[in-house]
């Protein structure tokens, strides 16, 4: 035996309820979990390293269902912007200048961070998305699911008038198709590697290129990762590419995209109709609460979908914006803010809103044989809490468990103090054991400032909002 | 000198903008601020501790604006409620066995924590308010602004209808009236008390009552800080008490209530010109954004409020409900929460919302000559905050200082590292060094334990929604 934890409170999300387990234990041998259950039953002596858990919540690892970490090079770049000036004036004079090094650099700096905070699966979308997979997430022994990016937008988004028909190029697919079709073949049977076709949005790639898409898509039974729904942007390009009523979804639905192997990110411009024909087709969801919240001054309906008996998860999108990849704030935001938008209290609890970020996200990413919950079999993504921090004191486990409640509302993520990836510890009471953190984000920083530097009179000249504070000290 | 700060990137309140400054140095020399500047102006070889500030924001101790600390010792006891059953199936049980012992437990509790997260200075609003400051505000050398609760409710609330008026008994309100004439006197002059009087609402104190308060007010020349607002229940009281139409601003305003001496606490149960009518008297605000989204599902209009030009805080109220008392979290509900009720991305910008907990704290509390900024001759109540936490890298000045977003957006409070109150490292790099924190904190979860269990009875009788759900197994 390798690893095994004693003495500690098991959230398993096996059985009844969400299966809490007081005095558990938990073993792992060659990256499985080969026991759950009381302590008392429990034969561990011989384990490698023992865990003595009496203060700890051992729980599974968090999985971050749609992320950009190469982006959180620029975290704080762009946000208080009204979301025609986000991406043209705010994000985009920075984002052009990041480069395939910024990006490696980013993403560096997203996956420790979601590490850091209990992340143990990353859903990564990114063009040339196998150079995070190589330079980051193979070396850091991360899971990831690797999606790459097919976009076939021959104009310059910069440049358009938001009316402007986009020019769509299928010619413009071909490699990212390539990479896509590599991403499988390079890391068959990776035992941290899944991967999945990202078409960007259905109004940023050719109908041609859809349709291949779906057929390599169900020859490899593999889901397809998309934007959809993202708002009035999206809504007029459809309405001219497809013509007058048509929406992302009713197009979808008449290509036979809406099925179980679709996992549809933010989907907030939806009709209720729309999400209830999504539900009944099975079409995964996954929204990023603090990241549309930013953009867009809107949260996604993802305590609507689940009402509705959908499948949803969250993720935390980009950095440059909300600021963070860690997922115990999304998930007060999605809860407390779903409570907020539903004007109800009870909306969205935490013994159904603490799934969104392990066994719901699972599901979603099709993983759930895997991963997403503490199971004799499973693969050992595991983290633990550090339960005597102030902010979850006390744990009460009479005449229920507070830890529940409080693990939703309470936390802030430091309270992670061990993270098991596949059976190996990426951190070990609260240090990275085999990276060396401090000259990784030294040499990050240094990157950052570069780029920044490079996009200031670009920034400047496009006279956003964010600008106009600068000029006046604010920022 | 007693401490120097040196190279620390400032966020002082002062001057142009956010007054930000780099490489900037702060002195404290018995229990004020010496120096605020550049450190190359700075003479600060001969101070008791220096810390070298390369890798930190410095900046004002957090205000947080209303709180009741006692109730933290029941963290998760009831949240996911219908507003109905909040106080008399959920949190009334457990609440009736806290006991002064428990009071004093869970003030222990929740001011350490609100440290732990960077907060220098508590509202507290408590009935015998004195037992909190004598016993763990002064112990732990923290600021409080100590509120006696007035409260003349006659019946018990738990056996009344939602229409029945409460009876009111002018009698009930002498002792506490005492308990708050006391606090002045025996407080007068301390650096670390002030005082304030606390008709808990306007349903819950006699009309005689509220004008001895009044008087008394005007002439200790001191606020009056009171719950207003609070929705359905309060509003069927007001009309029931004080005739149809009536509402608590209507009749405050009628008593002459409405001046730059009232904090009014939540008033999320107003109209758009009651709001202009308490700004138009300058009336202060304090926002509780967790606590009233986890009781009501409703966010307070705490951007509504500054929007119209009034002064508004915010503050985290209660534990067994929203679970925290981490201001960083608050400001970050605050600010997103407002851009998505108000569906504007441009709302409440963190320019804005981080003075919620700084210098307009300080102004709602009549406290803005002494602390809320970092200037020469105030209190020396300052923090400082690593950033080299994965979450906040990277760290950029040019063009612009993303760290001001980066505070709102992407902190989670553990970044906080030093803590300073009136001239006293309460946290100095991340420990308590005059406290036991951990004798603490295992005596208060004892008597945690005890009080959770002597309630078990009554709170499965209560048979709340909490209570089915406990029965499934999620709690």
């Amino acid at each position: 035996m390798d690893i095994a934890i004693i003495n500690t409170k098991l959230l398993t999300f096996e059985g009844r309820g969400l299966g809490i387990i007081n005095d558990g234990g938990l073993a792992i041998e060659n990256g499985k979990i080969t026991f759950v259950g009381k302590t008392t039953d429990f034969q561990y002596q011989s384990a490698d390293h023992i865990i003595d858990g009496s203060n700890l919540l051992t729980m599974p690892g968090l999985i971050n269902s749609h992320i950009h970490t190469s982006e959180t090079l620029l975290r704080g770049a762009a946000q208080d912007l009204p979301e025609s000036e986000w991406m043209n004036k705010g994000f985009g004079p920075f984002k052009k200048h990041l480069g395939i090094e910024g990006m490696v650099a980013g993403a560096q700096l997203g996956v420790l961070e979601g590490i850091r905070s209990g992340t143990t699966t990353f859903a990564e979308y990114e063009t040339h998305v196998s150079s995070l997979v190589n330079n980051v997430y193979l070396p850091f022994k991360t899971r990831v699911v690797a999606i790459e990016t097919i976009n076939e937008m021959a104009s310059d988004r910069v440049k358009l008038k938001p009316t402007d028909l986009y020019e769509l190029d299928s010619e413009l697919g071909k490699d990212p198709l390539k990479r896509a079709d590599a991403l499988f073949k390079d890391f068959q049977d990776h035992p941290l590697v899944t991967s999945m076709y990202g078409p960007q949005a259905l109004d940023m790639v050719s109908e041609e290129t859809l349709k291949i898409v779906q057929a390599k898509a169900k020859e490899k039974k593999c889901k397809i990762h998309m934007h959809i729904a993202q708002g009035n942007r999206e809504r007029t390009q459809i309405e001219k590419r497809y013509g007058k009523g048509a929406t992302t979804i009713s197009i979808l639905n008449d290509r036979n995209f809406l099925d179980e192997n679709l996992v549809a990110a933010h989907i907030h411009d939806t009709t209720i109709e729309e999400r209830e024909l999504m539900v009944q087709k099975d079409v995964k969801m996954v929204g990023c609460p603090s990241s549309i919240s930013c953009i867009d001054g809107i949260l996604p309906p993802i305590g609507h979908y689940l009402k509705l008996g959908g499948t949803a998860a969250i993720g935390t999108d980009q950095a440059p914006g909300p600021g963070h990849h860690n997922l115990f704030l999304e998930l007060k935001l999605a809860s407390i803010g779903t409570k907020i938008i539903s004007k109800d209290p009870t909306a969205l609890p935490p013994w159904e809103s603490i799934k969104l970020v392990t066994i719901n996200g699972a599901k979603v990413l099709g993983l759930d044989q895997k991963i997403g919950s503490l199971k004799v079999g499973k693969n050992a993504d595991v983290i633990t809490l550090n339960l005597k921090k102030l902010n979850l004191v006390p744990v009460i486990d009479n005449p229920f468990h507070t830890i529940i409640p409080n693990l939703v509302y309470s936390t802030n993520g430091s309270e992670v103090n061990n993270v098991i990836i596949n059976g190996d510890f990426i951190i070990k009471d609260n240090e990275f054991p085999s990276l060396n953190v401090e000259e990784i984000t030294s040499d990050v920083s240094k990157k950052a400032r570069l780029i920044f530097e490079a996009a200031t009179d670009e920034w400047k000249e496009a006279d956003s909002q964010m600008v106009k504070y600068y000029k006046k000290g604010f920022l």
